[in-house]
């Protein structure tokens, strides 16, 4: 059965974190986060999207702040709209980059491993 | 400073985790496992080498079993050595494929990555 697929199963989902070492970490969960700050253009709207308390998004956003040495994330306080979030240029960048790494581990690997997937009878 | 890289920071280290969805997941921790069944040529000398029990260890092949729907595996009962453990084809094949997966998450995404990661002002 081997190079059989399921019904459904198509290529494998791939989790990626990148470790700095002592500049930290960079994974799904923060990337995710500076998605939704985007979607919502407010840190405490994204962090209750997903069920995150708005400490922990700052939490987050600081680790990442770190990692690059420049915000990710600019707040406008009050206005007519209220105040609200959105992400520095470093901040979009970084969603590129994660992203950029992301689709190489899910598509990278070309015949060879397509071969080695083959005869484990895995996808891809 | 963008670009700029500290002393002995190299590039990054990736951690990568392959979801085949219900068929479970493939990781740092199952591959390690796996490398040490080669290097201990017993489980539970393996185990030991990770600081993990027994149980734990038999878990996760059995785990990677069910992934790949056949053993990763073969143990020898008794006999001049008193027992051992080796990989099967599979089970090489499995450390092969995470690897080369793992390679291509760590070295791919050419010169839009380095770009991205330069103005990002980190490694690589």
């Amino acid at each position: 059965m081997a190079g059989d697929q399921s019904p459904g199963l198509k290529g494998p989902r791939i989790w990626l974190k990148v470790d700095f070492g002592e500049r930290g970490q960079i994974g799904p969960g923060k990337i995710a986060l500076l998605r939704a700050i985007v979607a919502h253009a407010s840190i405490s709207a994204a962090a209750k999207s997903m069920g995150m308390s708005y400490r922990r998004a700052w939490m987050l956003i600081d680790e990442l702040n770190q990692t690059i040495g420049r915000p990710v994330v600019e707040t406008q306080v009050g206005g007519t709209t209220g105040g609200g979030a959105r992400l520095t240029e470093q901040g979009r960048l970084l969603i590129d980059y994660y992203e950029l790494l992301h689709k190489h581990a899910e598509t990278g690997g070309g015949d060879e491993l397509k071969a080695l997937a083959k005869m484990l009878g895995l996808p891809r």
